[in-house]
């Protein structure tokens, strides 16, 4: 008889618990609520493997290159604590030490014989998303019919990264389909944020959210169709890029509704700093991505672009923002949030205007629509393979029983989402000619909570209405929730039972000490000028390396 | 009652002629095959309006940004050529000289009072197909139930060539649907190719091919979703440019199977020398089109590209070249043209490697089953709507009867087209590696034929795998066939039946004086550099502007 789902999950959760060696093992899983101390007092690791893990990327790779640190000790550093991750929250979908100490011990001999570094990432570890595929492992993706299934082929950016001489050494974990912002799948389970267990580390790129978060690496990739990079980016307090589509290489990655085009997912970074995303970017563009991989626009990192808002950083930038989408009133902490960046940017002299959000909740209703253009055949076609159930996001997100949208119904979708990008366009125009001059961000919540209780998790707009538009858009952690400063509205008047629904979960005890993150918006492939703001608006905050 | 589609025809063929002056009117016309002499000869242009006429359109900017030139003289010696040439190749869909004059005086006045051109395209006349849309104009794109709605909204494109300083006068035929290579259509029936009234001018942007082929126009606006900008040019000795999706603004232009984004059509100009496409790309990039189109990617024009070809062109460029794709083997002239180019080329130093066609037949079937993945709803619905017949060359071409594909099936498509198109950037690389230098282009034929008999353009496929790899491609025009020099092939064994009878139809006689062109492949998004290479092949043939 063929393995149940159960069996099949009990037996992957028990390759991962093997796959961490016996001296990286808790004795004692910790009962608080917060593990975010808890690697640091865990005796596990060495000081000096502390200090390598608290370090940024740009830090590790130049001490790398200048032969300063081995790569080898870095790895470990790095495998260790995400063995801890792992046993505390649950993130892991796939961990591999050993290679990585291999991979690294090559770089080392590398090193040693022609004395310089393979490429601008040598002997950095780098976290991967369950969707890049890596020769010799599953990508399971958090369907259970996918498991036992390993890849023969590389995914395009892991080749290039490769190449830089970044360190793969685990693959992180994503909710079933990917297509919701909480991380639960029915393979090993709910991935937890690490700043408290009854907080999700959001999704789908939750797992590296969780691992990023709490430093059980330095750089994660997560991808973003509808949020997915830059959610779980502000429930862990983390930066991250979702660039346009366009920019960094997807092929070869697993995907759910592959070749869905309508919207395409991107991939990108998230970090404990701008300047560690940049380092991501920079050393795949250097890579020239677009000879491997035809959807990649040629266009190398342009300094030039950097040096425009560069010059406009002494009280020079012109900015919009926006607290409300019109469809969903963020919570208090957010609107604190989005309030403490703009008037930080006031008091610096830069002009922040109020920005009118364009038919956001058309813009809202379209992405979902086009999310299920195929009835959802797709993504149940993959749960139901195994027997698994759905998820609980799942369920609640998505309908098995509606028709596939036809051809001409789904040309009518790509007209009205190329209308509706040009409209925008247009209002973002006519700012700058109101105002004599560019518009170089809009500002807004990237989520309407601080990192949210788990299954609460309903409104994706603020993030998909910029994906729909393919705007580039950075997230910049801001703040914490607190619930002295940020009581609950008293008699709010809903704008909608959505908005109901969601002002209800609020409680301010219970967000009391929750990340908070605004999403930086510029213009599809303007990735060099807005993560030059939203590296200035986390320098002006304070947050410019997060904790 | 309602007009029959005979009446709404017969009445838009009347409009049209009305639009011509009286004084511009052809008394007698030609009897003779080819009327490429008789603008010259006409004694309707004054030998002031045949010089502007032959200039470039680099040529003619400079004086008119000089003063030297007066918008009104270039203007109105377009619009007669362009008089002329409707009444000999009936290649008009609208023309209004009036509109045109007064624009033109406008522009002059501007010039008068600020002493400065408005922009780099000042006073030239541009020549649009009749996709793109003019405010008050009809746009019936060959389709007779389009007919009588007046645009209220103006083309993206047509918007910013305005602000440029371009003049329109006229907007060009196309066949019915734009879906094929041969320009007949039931409103003002067939468009003939100047150089012989027995040879296609190509399509669908075939108008343009007329138009600028007898110089009614200096520069074209044509679209191209499987060769429809470059089968024309290469069938008036024209040099046309289809850029790669993402570099012009295709927004707000008409279209059949309209929002079909699996492979988008691109629009480009068609000219006598390549220098006249580079003053239309830089002008139209100078607007910033992707603040306007999202669509556009923001990429200014790349001198620094454009440099890199340049350094070598002392025998340094590094090409490839097929004569036959394997699946249709162009008849002689054709064989010979592309050996004309690569012994060429080799005389001056480059290297020219053969380049192995990788699946073309694979990509021609492929982009035939996108092209039908509505079950050809969408065009059937516009040409059943009047009760007009398909012309020829759909009726042997799209099958009213199969069924549209599901969006399951669609997304199997997309995948289908990214694994060809990077397996095709495979092959591409592993000849760079092979060589150890960049391979500059590839040149190929663009079409199997020199310009075709009527109702004889049967394949596709050298124009069309182009468009689904989304390479960028410049036609160059090469030389003319030559009963003397092309005699048909004996005992040619035929690679398949549609081959054989492609080669049926070869009739050295026939052909005689036929255009004959190749086209240059660069990869996506590579016009600057692609562009380069053309203009020095070109100028390497002595056909840097042609007659």
């Amino acid at each position: 008889m063929a393995p149940s789902w159960q069996e099949l999950a009990a037996d992957k959760q028990k390759r991962i618990n093997d796959s961490i060696p016996q001296e990286w093992r808790i004795t004692e899983l910790p009962s608080s609520d917060s593990v975010f101390d808890f690697p640091a007092k865990s005796g596990i690791l060495s000081n000096r493997e502390l200090e390598i893990t608290a370090a940024t990327a740009s830090d590790l790779v130049q001490q790398l290159a200048q032969g300063k640190l081995k790569a080898v000790e870095v790895t470990v550093a790095f495998c260790k604590r995400a063995a801890l991750a792992h046993q505390l929250l649950n993130c892991c979908l796939e961990f591999f030490p050993e290679k990585a100490i291999a991979q690294a011990q090559e770089l080392d001999a590398f090193y040693e014989k022609y004395k310089k570094p393979v490429g601008p990432l040598h002997g950095l570890p780098i976290s991967l998303k369950d969707q890049l595929r890596v020769k010799g492992l599953e990508t399971c993706m958090g369907y259970v019919s996918w498991l036992g299934k390993y890849d023969e082929d590389e995914s395009v950016l892991v080749t290039l990264l490769r190449k830089s001489g970044a360190i793969f050494y685990t693959k992180t974990s994503v909710p079933q389909t990917l297509m919701v912002c909480e991380t639960v799948n029915n393979v090993i389970g709910r991935t937890l944020n690490p700043r408290n267990k009854n907080w999700s580390c959001g999704g789908s790129s939750g797992g590296e959210g969780a691992m990023v978060g709490i430093r059980g690496g330095v750089i994660g990739i997560g991808t973003d169709i509808g949020g997915s990079i830059r959610v779980p980016s502000a429930f862990n307090f983390l930066y991250g890029i979702r660039p346009s589509h366009g920019r960094m290489p997807y092929a070869k990655m697993a995907n759910s509704m592959e070749g869905q085009e309508t919207v395409h997912s991107v991939v990108g970074p998230m970090a404990h700093s701008a300047g560690d995303l940049r380092l991501f970017l920079t050393s795949v563009l250097e890579q020239e991505p677009w000879k491997n991989d035809s959807k990649v626009v040629p266009m190398p990192w342009r300094s030039a672009e950097e040096e425009t808002i560069k010059r406009k950083l002494q009280g020079g930038l012109n900015l919009a923002y926006y607290s409300c989408d019109g469809v969903v009133m963020p919570h208090p902490p957010i609107l604190r949030g989005i309030e403490t960046v703009v008037s930080t940017l006031k008091k610096n002299g830069h002009k922040v205007l109020p920005w009118t959000p364009y038919k956001h909740d058309f813009g809202h209703n379209l992405i979902n629509n086009i999310y299920a253009s195929d009835g959802n055949t797709d993504v149940f076609k993959d749960i139901n393979a195994s027997g698994e159930p759905a998820i609980p996001n799942i369920k609640d997100l998505l309908n098995p029983d509606i028709p596939k949208i036809d051809m001409n119904q789904l040309w009518d979708t790509h007209l009205q989402k190329w209308n509706y990008q040009m409209e925008y366009l247009d209002k973002w125009r006519e700012l700058e000619e109101k105002e004599g001059r560019e518009l170089d961000a809009i500002i807004a919540p990237i989520t309407p909570t601080a990192a949210i209780r788990h299954n609460q998790f309903r409104y994706y707009g603020y993030a998909s209405v910029i994906n729909l538009l393919d705007f580039t858009s950075v997230v910049v952690p801001v703040t914490f929730a607190d619930k002295g400063l940020d009581p609950a509205k008293e008699n709010y008047e809903a704008l909608s039972s959505f908005d109901a629904t969601v002002q209800a979960e609020y409680d301010a005890d219970a967000y009391h000490g929750a990340p908070v993150a605004v999403q930086v918006i510029g213009r599809k492939l303007s990735e060099e000028r807005t993560l030059a703001i939203a590296e200035e608006i986390g320098r002006l905050l304070g947050n410019s390396v997060t904790p």
